[in-house]
């Protein structure tokens, strides 16, 4: 871990889990498909190969990916000779990798509108617009982690599923995990149920290892075992993440997080998102309308590549479920916490400029 | 798979998955461990090592180890020359192997009280209550599987959790799968989802492979999917094992269970339990009384011997949970179809002499 200030100025004195930093003219990139037992760092200097890390999924989440994209454009600038139609291309370049990801596309948008001026101005213009964009993501899981923790008491047990972390952001502590890491910085003596998350696992690999690295006390649990933890009085409350979140606050996360809902409504355990203002989308009406993206269902039959079932066993693999607004005790933003009547006080919270872009 | 007239007489015309069967002076016993990728048959004609191969859980299933046990004194009749105090001896030995089974202590009892007489009067005694033994458990299958599949329409999607099949019994159906064979043995149309059921993967490895087997249309999720297919219309009814029933109809089973009723409640699914009426233990008079075996957490940090989480990673890995008898719509025996209210129904279906023995 590293501190805020070596990579930002002295922001704020504060250990971070590092995703992505910029070092002498080039970006270092965590290698997240090889969490927790590696921790690979790879060393870019092209866009091109940038743009291929991002696309292998060697760096997650929204905030991650965006500071990924604004760099992106710094290490082109600076190949540039101050041709602003290379940084052009390359920012075509790094919208292409996720087409889907509305954090990247808005983050280069940015980024190009900055990239103007000869050689040197360039590289200034654009480097200075970098750190901004990071700085406001750090801003972001500050802002989200202080509203969150006020809704955790002292010896709360918190349960999450899936990664919602630090390095899906810029490195404090991303989304779900700002609200866990700010309540223990508070001095709050909390503990973390962490599901593994099957199929692809992220709870154990990625969230026990913020978890550990944060000195947070944890326990894993497989995904199945939350009812019981819920029965026998281990879980408090819920805090998860969110892909995306409808104008009635029904929301998309990671496929388990409705049982875990359904879960924390029959024994009246709050069950909260974290999420980030931008992924609530006010032209989707509600869930219903969310499709749910199928993934290769080899994920389900194999387990870190190796079979678990018989060869030619169909599977499916449907990478998030929706949880219904009724089921959601509050919505955690950097802006605040959102409460029912989620259709009126959401639009309320949210300035209406920071809606959801298609 | 073989047929039982083979194993019991013209017994009935139907194909088996046996998990164990006597052959030779032998018994011949598949190795549960490794499925789905293998199946390894030993041939054990030694109680002693018969018995270490029950406590490795190389047989599952208690109707499995019942039959085990009865060949085990078959296998010490043959080799004891008449004496039934090595008889006698074997008999102990079975029954320290899973001191918790019941149905183990109840069928070794049954087979000593035959062990008499001299030389091959003896054997001819012993040999004679094991296939009545063996038979008894078909009976069981057929009669469970006649009666689940009453509820059982053509059509149907049957989501089940863990494994509650052949190899558990004497090879057709074991419990939750008589239910759903003798249903697509009658031509209903039917399609099965099976939870790959973490952290032992019973569902994925050994449910998969019976279905397979027995040619049954099936799609395998992980555990967190079920709430997924439900809310997508894809799960008509759920059936389940249960390794035992209190007296007010609470269950316990397979940890997971409680998730997927709670699922199912929210979306009015029918939840069934295939279960035998010795495992209905009217001394315990609701699920609260039942103690939930912890076992090794490395099962949960683990993956097939991986580690999936950071080392030293704390887990929880309770073996079952409780799903509360609100939750569920009937009790399939071998006797009827029990439902509510089970705390009188239960005593008027089940013959009292057939109580759970502790």
């Amino acid at each position: 871990m590293r501190l805020i200030e070596e990579l930002v100025g002295s922001f704020k004195d504060q250990e971070l889990a590092l995703p992505i930093w910029y070092e002498n003219e080039s970006l270092k990139v965590l290698d997240q498909t090889r969490l927790p037992f590696e921790e690979k760092i790879y060393t870019f200097t092209n866009v091109g190969q940038l743009g291929d890390a991002i696309r292998s999924m060697m760096i997650r989440g929204s905030g991650a990916i965006g500071i990924c994209g604004a760099y992106g454009i710094l290490l082109a600038a600076l190949k540039s000779n101050g041709n602003t139609q290379a940084v052009r291309e390359a920012a075509k370049l790094l919208k292409s990798t996720r087409p889907t990801a509305v954090n990247l596309m808005k983050t280069v948008d940015e980024m190009t509108s900055v990239a103007e001026g000869s050689g040197e101005e360039l590289i200034v213009n654009v480097e200075k617009k970098a750190v901004e964009i990071l700085k406001r993501q750090l801003e972001f899981e500050y802002d989200l982690g202080s509203h969150g923790a006020n809704l955790i008491e002292d010896g709360d047990t918190i349960m999450t599923h899936c990664h919602s972390g630090a390095f899906g952001g810029a490195g404090y502590g991303g989304r779900a995990l700002s609200v866990i890491r700010t309540a223990h910085e508070q001095g709050k003596n909390i503990h973390v149920y962490t599901c593994e998350t099957r199929p692809y696992l992220q709870g154990a690999r990625i969230t026990a290892l913020e978890l550990k690295k944060f000195g947070i006390p944890h326990t894993l649990i497989t995904d199945n075992m939350s009812g019981f933890c819920m029965r026998e009085g281990k879980i408090d409350k819920v805090v998860v993440g969110s892909d995306r979140v409808a104008a009635n606050g029904d929301l998309a996360n990671k496929v388990g997080t409705y049982m875990h809902a359904l879960a924390a409504q029959e024994h009246n355990i709050p069950f909260y998102t974290a999420t980030s203002s931008h992924t609530i989308d006010f032209s989707t009406v509600s869930g219903e309308s969310i499709e749910v993206e199928m993934r290769d269902a080899a994920e389900v039959t194999h387990f870190k590549g190796i079979p678990t079932a018989p060869e030619g066993t169909e599977a499916l693999y449907p990478s998030f479920d929706i949880t219904p607004h009724h089921l959601i005790t509050g919505i955690i933003t950097e802006k605040g916490v959102v409460s029912v009547p989620y259709e009126t006080n959401l639009k309320k919270v949210i300035d209406q400029e920071n809606v959801f872009q298609k």
